[in-house]
C-alpha cells in the first residue's frame, strides 16, 4: 500500500494519459482487477453505507476480490479506520446519527492517508443531505461518484425541488464540466454515472462505456460500483483517477457479461457478482471500452 | 398523478365493483401495472421500511417500474415526504429511534394528500409495537396489509400473549370481518394476506388467489407486496381498493410465473423478480384470480 | 422445547460422544435439521444480528424449516424474547445504540431459560468491540462461532493490532485450544470455522468438514451458519454441543449440494438456499463428515 501523503498524491503531475489508447486503458482495468485479486493480503475496504446497498456492496468487493468490513461505529473509528486500505462513505440512507461517524471516519482516513470515496446519493433530496454531503466533500474525499443529478446538485450547492429521489433525471455527458468544477474545487476525482460514465480530475475527462441499462433496475448497483472504486484506488492510490475509470468499467464488463445470462434484473443481480469473480483478460481486453471525452 | 384530498377520495361513492366479473378485476390488474411502467416519471415510493426488507423491497419496486426511496431521517421528511407519489411505512424492525420518522412521513403525507401504506409486521409482538402500529392507524393509512393474525391483533387492540414473531398463525380468512372493521373505524382499506388474499373497503370484499406457498419460505415477500401496493395506489390514489387488489394479484402471479423455473426458496426470490419485470398481458390477463368474497 | 435450566444443561454429564463413529454424527446432523422441519410450530429464533447479513439470516432460517424474528429493539425484549426458542447475538455492525439490547436480550434469555448464540463478528477491530464481544461472553451464550482470528482474540482478550476485518487470518485448528479454554471459563460450546469447523465444549472436540471455499466468497455466509446453530439449538436445547456440529455440517452440505450448480458466489448464494430447503437424508447421511479431533 502506497503511504504517499495525500498532498503528494494530488500534487503529481499530469501524464500524458490524455493520448493513450483505448487499448491501454483496457491493459489498465485488467491490471487494476489483477491487483485486487493478487494482493499479498486483500484490501480492506470499511464501508459506511446504506442500509440498502450492504448485502450488495459486500458482494461486490468480495466477488472482486476485496475483504469489505462494514463497521460504522465513531467509537471504532480512530482505531479501526487507520487499519484499513480505503474507506467508502455513501449517505444513502443518512441520517443525523450516522453523520458523525462518517466525519470522523473520513478525517481519520486523510490524517492516515487512506484513501476514500464519496457516494453522495440523493444529494439533492434535501437540504439536510446536501448540507451533508457538501461538508463531506470539504473533507477532502480521494474520488466522488453520483449520476447526473447528484453531481449537479452538488455543482450547484443547492437542493433540487425537482428532484426525483434516488435515480438520475440528467444524462451524465450534461454534468462534465460541472464534474470538472467540482474536480478542481475539491482536488479529487469526480466521477458520473450513465450511459457513458465520465471521470475526470478536472484537466483530463475519459468516457467509460460499458455496462447495460437494466443495471438501472438493480437497487444498489450504483453503490456497489463505487465501493469498487475504493477497492481500486486502495491498490493503486497515487492513480486515482485511473483506478476510478477501471473499477467503473469493471463492472460494466461484468455487468455485460452477466446480461448474456441473465432473464431480468433478480438474475443478472446474481451473474453480475459470478462474472465479475470469474473476470479474465480476455473479457477485459476485448470489451473495455474507456477514451477520451473531447 | 391525482391531486383530490383525501376526504374526497374516501367519500367517493363504492362503484357497483361487486357486480364485476373476475375479468374485469384482472384487466384492472393488468391495467394498474401498465400505468406503474409507463408514468412519464416513475412514481416515486418513499419507504420507511425494515432492515431486513430493504433489498428485496427495492428490487421488488425497480422491477415493477417504480423507483424506491429509502429515506427515513426525520430531518428530510418534511421537504422530501412532498415529493413522492407514496409513501410506504413498514415497522418490522421498529425502534423507539425510528417511530417518529414514521409518524411525521404520515403527518406529511396526508398533508401533502399523498396515499400511504402501512404494514404492521408482527403487530401483537409486544405492546410498545402494538402501540405504535394502532397510533399510526389513527393517522389514516391509505391502506393496510398484514397477515392475518396481524390484522386480527390489530382488530382487537391487544398484544396476543401467544403471538409467534412475523409468521402468521391465522388463515387469511379467519381475519375478515376483523378487516371489515378495521376499513369502517379508520376508513382505510385493510388487505390480509394468504392462501387468498383479501381485500376490503369496510362493505366490499374481494378475494385474490394468485401466488405460491414456497413464497412463505423467502424473507420480506410480505413487506416486497405491500411496497407494490404502494406503487400501485401511486398511480391510481382514487381506486386505492382496486390498486390493493391489483397488486396482490400481480405480485402472485409474479410468484407463479418465478415457481415454473425455481429449485427453491432462494431461485424462486430471484425469478419472481424477473417475472415481475418482464411480466405480460396475456399472462395477467390469464392468471389473475380475483374475485368476490360473499 | 425442553425447559430445563441452564445449569441443568451445563451439569448434564458428557456422554461417550468421543467414541461416537461419524456415522452416529451424520444421524444426529440429519435428526437435528429434521426436528426444526417438523417442529409443531417451527422453531422462533431472535435475531439481533449485523445489518449486512440480515436477509441471508432470515432466507437461510425459513429455509432450513424454522422462523426468524429480526426484533432488536430494547423495548420489546423483555415481553418478547421469553416467546422465542432461541435467541442469536450477532455485532458484526455494533454501536453504543444496539448494545444495551443485545445485552438485555441475553439477561431475558438466561431468565427464560432459552438458548442463545453469539457470533463475536470481528472482535478484535476495536477495543470496544472486544469489550462488548467479552461482557456478552460473561452472560453465558450457549454457544459461541467465530473464525479462528475471532476465538483467538477472545482468548487472548485484547484487541489485535494486526486484526483485518472480518476475514480470519487464521485457520481455525490453530485456535483448537483457545477454544478449549474459552468453553471451560465460560461453560459453553464454542465453534471455529474455518476448512475444517472445529466444535468443542471444553473437554470434546470434534471437527466438520463439510463446506467449500467459495462460501467464504459470500458475505455473512458465517453469520447465517451461526443462526443456523441457534435453529438446531433451538429444538435439542439439552444437546448444544451436538447441535451445533451438526448445524456446522448440515449448512457446508448445502453448500456442497449449491456449488454443484453454481457459477460463482453469486449464484451460490442461491443454491446454497435451495439445497438447504430440499436438503434429503441421504444427502446428509452421505456427506456429513463430522469426527472426533485428537
Amino acid at each position: 500500500m502506497d503511504d504517499e501523503t495525500l498532498n503528494q498524491r494530488r500534487q503529481q503531475p499530469k501524464t500524458a494519459a490524455n493520448d493513450e489508447k483505448s487499448e491501454s486503458w483496457a491493459q489498465l482495468a485488467w491490471t487494476h482487477l489483477e491487483c485486487v485479486r493478487n494482493s499479498s493480503s486483500p484490501p480492506l475496504i470499511q464501508c459506511i453505507t446504506n442500509l440498502v446497498s450492504m448485502d450488495l456492496v459486500a458482494n461486490v468487493l468480495l466477488s472482486a476480490g476485496a475483504s469489505p468490513a462494514m463497521i460504522h461505529s465513531i467509537e471504532e473509528i480512530p482505531e479501526f479506520t487507520p487499519k484499513v486500505h480505503a474507506l467508502y462513505i455513501n449517505v444513502g440512507t443518512l441520517t443525523l446519527a450516522w453523520l458523525p461517524a462518517m466525519k470522523k471516519a473520513a478525517a481519520v482516513a486523510n490524517e492516515s492517508k487512506r484513501p476514500w470515496v464519496l457516494d453522495p446519493v440523493a444529494a439533492g433530496a434535501s437540504a439536510f443531505r446536501l448540507k451533508a454531503c457538501l461538508e463531506l466533500l470539504t473533507l477532502g474525499p480521494t474520488v466522488v461518484r453520483g449520476n447526473g443529478s447528484e453531481i449537479l446538485v452538488l455543482f450547484n450547492g443547492s437542493a433540487n425541488a425537482n428532484f426525483k429521489g434516488a435515480d438520475s433525471m440528467h444524462e451524465s455527458t450534461d454534468a462534465i464540466e460541472a464534474a470538472k468544477s467540482l474536480a478542481r474545487t475539491y482536488g479529487c476525482i469526480v466521477a458520473v454515472s450513465g450511459a457513458v460514465d465520465i471521470v475526470t480530475d478536472g484537466e483530463r475527462v475519459v468516457g467509460a462505456k460499458n455496462g447495460v441499462p437494466m443495471l438501472q433496475k438493480i437497487t444498489a448497483t450504483g453503490c456497489a460500483v463505487t465501493a469498487l472504486i475504493a477497492a481500486f484506488v486502495a491498490v493503486t492510490p497515487s492513480q486515482p483517477f485511473e483506478a476510478t475509470a477501471a473499477a467503473l468499467s469493471v463492472f460494466g464488463i461484468a455487468g455485460e457479461l452477466g446480461m448474456c445470462s441473465a432473464g431480468g434484473p433478480g438474475s443478472l443481480r446474481m451473474h453480475l457478482i459470478d462474472a465479475l469473480h470469474s473476470l479474465d483478460r480476455t473479457a477485459v481486453l476485448q470489451r473495455a471500452n474507456i477514451a477520451n471525452v473531447s
